[in-house]
């Protein structure tokens, strides 16, 4: 056991020795919640590149994005999407998998390296929680997202 | 237990209450069914703004429609998607949570209001399930949908 | 039984009466898995119509290609998925029910004929695990998909 409780090989030991701060989690846009759990599953609602509230990245990839800085939306996505899941859950070491993400990502249309800006995710996802629980993916370029992000992430957990 | 043997507090109750009549089930437009249930969860398939097998509004949000009429669209998607979990459960009562809803609203690609449009999915849930049965959201502007509408609405329950 | 092991009406004889051989599963195109099974629910990732790993068609449903070559993409995507599914649990008799399948088709934005090209996959399914295993379905029009291809396919399937 660590200082702080976490597993030595877990995503929460994982997070400090990256130097990762996870942000304040995202408050909704509207009338949902930002995770509900039914049995083992927990699902989030799409996150945004936001950082304290305002969006962080506002346009499409393939037009004022190139895909290193689509990446790095994505990236962002994702430490917003865990800092949900850490709120609902205490720490991150109750997820015993992550199960799934789907990554949308606003394109001008024709722009096809979209593996590559989810691959933002994925990294991070690798990085904290180990090749063996790496999600199935399904990457889709979309039209326009909420407040005019270039990315959104759709991630489903399952826990302890 | 009420005149009809709803909870007093249920959805069923809400229903009548605010004086909504839901309408009859949509069929499938192709090789599919409208719910399956795995466990406790029921999944329907996505839900379109038709009315009597025909759609109500054929356009873009952005375009054709602004966000209001978006969020009227929105509106009837839910109303067609409880008539299904309605025909499949028997009772709306036997919800025991919303788990999660994705709205895909057709833009003009320039459209990012997408969360008030989205609105008129997840207010209905509120005022029929409450406040703590919200679920997970997910939303996302799209290029076309499915014979020409504005939205359409994946929602997932949790059934007893 | 049959020769092969497989139920005299599942989906393992279906194959070989119709005749249809599986490609080789799709490999990751980046960091993540092609299936995850958490409780009785696999999920896939987002397969694509690649052949060989490359992809066979490169385009949208509504400009490079018409309904009926968007309808035989789909039809491809469905091969990889039932591919990965049998890869993971060896035989697709132990599908007990497919439960949902999301069809994303990259359309020049005024193509609306999406439940036709989305049938591609669901007709196949139907003949494979009968209309009583037939799933929910989500049929959207988007912007872009990865490597250029006209349909990604979202599979989850209920497994004993």
């Amino acid at each position: 056991m660590s200082a702080k409780g976490s597993q030595p090989d877990g995503a929460e030991r994982r997070l400090q020795d990256l130097g990762i701060q996870l942000p304040a989690p995202p408050t909704p846009l509207g009338t949902y919640v930002e995770a509900v759990q039914t049995g083992n599953l927990l699902f989030l609602s799409g996150t945004l590149p936001l950082v304290e509230g305002k969006p962080k990245y506002i346009g499409r990839v393939g037009k004022e994005f190139d895909t290193e800085a689509g990446r790095e939306a994505a990236y962002t996505t994702a430490l917003n999407a865990l800092a949900i899941a850490k709120e609902h859950l205490g720490s991150l070491d109750r997820i015993t998998r992550v199960v799934r993400i789907a990554v949308f990502i606003a394109t001008s249309g024709d722009s096809f390296n979209l593996p590559k800006v989810a691959d933002g995710v994925s990294d991070l996802l690798r990085d904290l929680f180990g090749k063996e629980k790496l999600p199935v993916r399904v990457v889709i370029g979309v039209a326009s997202l909420p407040v005019g992000v270039p990315v959104e992430l759709d991630i489903t957990f399952e826990v302890a």
